[in-house]
């Protein structure tokens, strides 16, 4: 059993978790705890052999932990998700992989594009496809149609896999710390369109991609997982690219990993990473 | 002020012990804990912002945790160190320049070598240094004064900075779990002498080197910490030499600061590393 | 247009060679040339912008080089490929995945495996599944089989995606220098069965992967790439073999990459790779 | 003898340049050659075995490249360098160490302070150091200074080791293409002052370094080499700035070692390094 929790620091706290624990005879196998002292706050992750009653214990610690503690106890992790995508096929043919063998650490419900592009990969895994194009909409009656096909989901987590729109701050809203963006760059490095052109024009040695949670302010969401690989003169423009949909594909993948372990906590547009 | 505990395991240890700083008024800022479930060992690495007193905290630490328990209590971080050296220099230049600016995390109180070759660099540094051959001594003979010349300073620990003789179980058991040496290969590959020759003639695409305890077998200690670089067919054994010695720089730097931290625990002839 | 040479060295080849390339106006866009000169041996790999006459040109280098050079005029890059697996199916589903969207670099024509369980996988992806199972045969018999599979394709290269058996002398002998291996494990460290159990029990920090060309002696064949990924005390042997698969995964892409653009050259149990 | 190439791009460079060497009996065994065709330009670098006569074959060079060819001939490597540091220590550490020990690939002829600081570490290995503040002098005044300085040891490069004063174009101009910076951060990424104040806030989990040659566009010259290092949340800023300084000691040291081997080709505001 996992148990992750986030809230105002004290002193003691460790102290109350950990004996609410004992007194069920759970034996905590692996602890991470850090405060951010700066902004006086607690973040605890614990593993714990056996599967205790996880609604009595969250009764419990309630009643010692400050108001407003995120308390998530998760017995068995089997995340759902949603994953939106454009043209590109790396990420989420990587997802569909996973998801297909068993080792996503999730279950992918279906996929919306706003091309047909993708719908044959996700046939061919018996994964459900919805195409909603974009085009002879408003943005509002765009989001409207995605939002309604998620809703029917009901999805932990959506995942964008090279979804190449702008989400606007109402859908953003909707479901709050819960996308998850892989963005072609080492934010913040390179914001917005073709970072690969830039990387080229510029000469740099490095490239890299970040997965993090989207946000209303375009590429400033808070960080999950970075990765870079190295590049040289003899990269075209076009080479950088395929460069880059690896270790796009490789970063996603380890984000999202972390994530469905619940082993990553959103505060202060920033997160902290219990690898 | 940094606590460090090894013991068996049992249910309810972190809430013993975290019961005890809260009652101290002693906030922990950063906690990690590890089970090795298959050995029912315990360790525990706790950081506490105040200075408590640790006399005091130690035995209410022993009251609840099973016999034996090794606790380490180090309000003030200040390792002494004696590096022992033959003729390179990469490794002991590293250490003498992070010693002289104070980010070493340790004070090195001498340098016994050999050879006479490093002498000058260590006057430089104003670093006492023992010149010890091995020549038309029995190596028994040649382990004492190195004993000798080590005891007369109480270091806590020994760094072989490319030290290039095999220190007898004797001397090593001296010294046990305190002598750290680095070795020149990814370990366990080419073991023993001449490692980059036997690098090369392989045709390997990674060279690597090991930080790791000295134990009685040849290059069997518990590893601390290993770190690759990469080689192509442009390297001769010697560029693999050369590349080799940036390497074994980095990561006998980077587990020493480690083992100084208190973030290394030895058992079974393996170490548990929080980083 | 792509040109790969091989030969005995001798003053005066770079010269010879270019020039028969300057009389057809092809202009050398990327070289590199590499003598091991212990060896006495010469490797270049040319890239021409424009696609010349490869017969007249092949005739015209004859003339020029040593005997038994090899050379590779390599208009237009679409090598044939058999992949042979067991029953793990992260290093297949990569290829696939790649085939599929024709970004391997070569065209995968059928998959031979001694366990059903990949055969799925396959078929939705429309790539021949060949099921070849080695219970109730000898290995002369199992090897017979799969041989007149392969042949039936007349394939460049043979590629053991985690194929859990060994290959006799007599099949890699008739396929010599055209079937490439995933190992797992970082060559020559933990040779044979069980790797990842011998890095646990070993407590080693790193885990590597290896991608070479099959020779008869197990284990020991020419290097193409390497990589590692880190490991630590948390890691069971179990995490052990899921972050090895990762690290395979990302091996044998990267190794097949090379290969199938001409960049690797063999010789003398080694390889020379221009990346 | 190493023999380094750039000039305008045109059928045939490769030909006529390795007929003259071949004429010369002299044997090439690495060459690497790129053309960037989008801006028409070529760039070579060959190493071969023996030393010939660097002026005749520089003359009959002349005769068959394009006007205005860069060429470098380059017998006996050993470049003299002139360092600018202020109070940071660890860059200059390890280049005076490599210095002292021949293993730099260049000559340190003297280090210029803007603070007195790193004086006692210079006179520690017998480098003459000059103090120029710039307190109470305009920058023209403090610039001129520094020229003066310069310009009395005719160094090759000026490598700035951590100097915290931006240099006019007019110092820039004096020395085009010779000056090396070392940069705090993953350029083009947190540009300007505080980079790791800006990563922390922005909560990445890789922070980087870049060495890279001075133009009179702060932060905008040509990219010579780029490493980043893993962080994460239990980092302060101030554990950035510490593992910064590990990453831009380790790119300085790379950037260093591939100028001084004449690997770097500088255009365009870009590089070519032939590693």
């Amino acid at each position: 059993m996992i148990i992750v929790i986030q809230c105002i620091d004290q002193v003691g706290l460790v102290a109350s978790i950990s004996a609410i624990l004992a007194a069920e005879q759970l034996n905590i196998i692996s602890l991470r705890e850090h405060v951010d002292q700066e902004d006086n706050r607690f973040f605890i992750r614990l593993e714990v052999t056996k599967v205790g009653d996880g609604a009595a214990i969250e009764k419990k610690l309630r009643n010692v932990l400050p108001q407003n503690a995120t308390i998530i106890i998760n017995p068995l992790p089997q995340k759902k998700v949603i994953v939106l995508v454009t043209k590109e096929y790396h990420c989420l043919a990587d997802i569909l992989v996973r998801n297909y063998f068993g080792t996503l650490g999730a279950r992918v419900l279906g996929v919306i594009g706003n091309h047909v592009t993708l719908q044959n990969i996700c046939e061919r895994f018996d994964i459900p496809f919805f195409y909603i194009s974009h085009e002879q909409l408003s943005k509002e009656q765009f989001e409207d149609k995605i939002i309604s096909t998620i809703e029917q989901f009901e999805p932990d987590y959506i995942v964008l896999a090279k979804f190449m729109r702008i989400l606007s701050p109402s859908l953003v809203g909707k479901f709050r710390g819960r996308i998850i963006n892989i963005h072609h760059s080492f934010l913040p490095a390179f914001i917005g369109a073709s970072p690969y052109k830039q990387a080229f024009e510029r000469g740099v040695k490095l490239i890299g991609a970040t997965a993090h949670f989207v946000s209303n302010e375009l590429d400033q969401g808070p960080i999950i997982a970075q990765q870079i690989i190295s590049v040289n003169h003899s990269f075209t423009a076009a080479d950088m690219v395929k460069a880059g949909k690896e270790i796009e594909t490789a970063v996603l993948a380890r984000a999202l990993k972390l994530v469905f372990e619940d082993r990553v906590f959103v505060y202060k547009n920033k997160t902290v990473v219990f690898e």
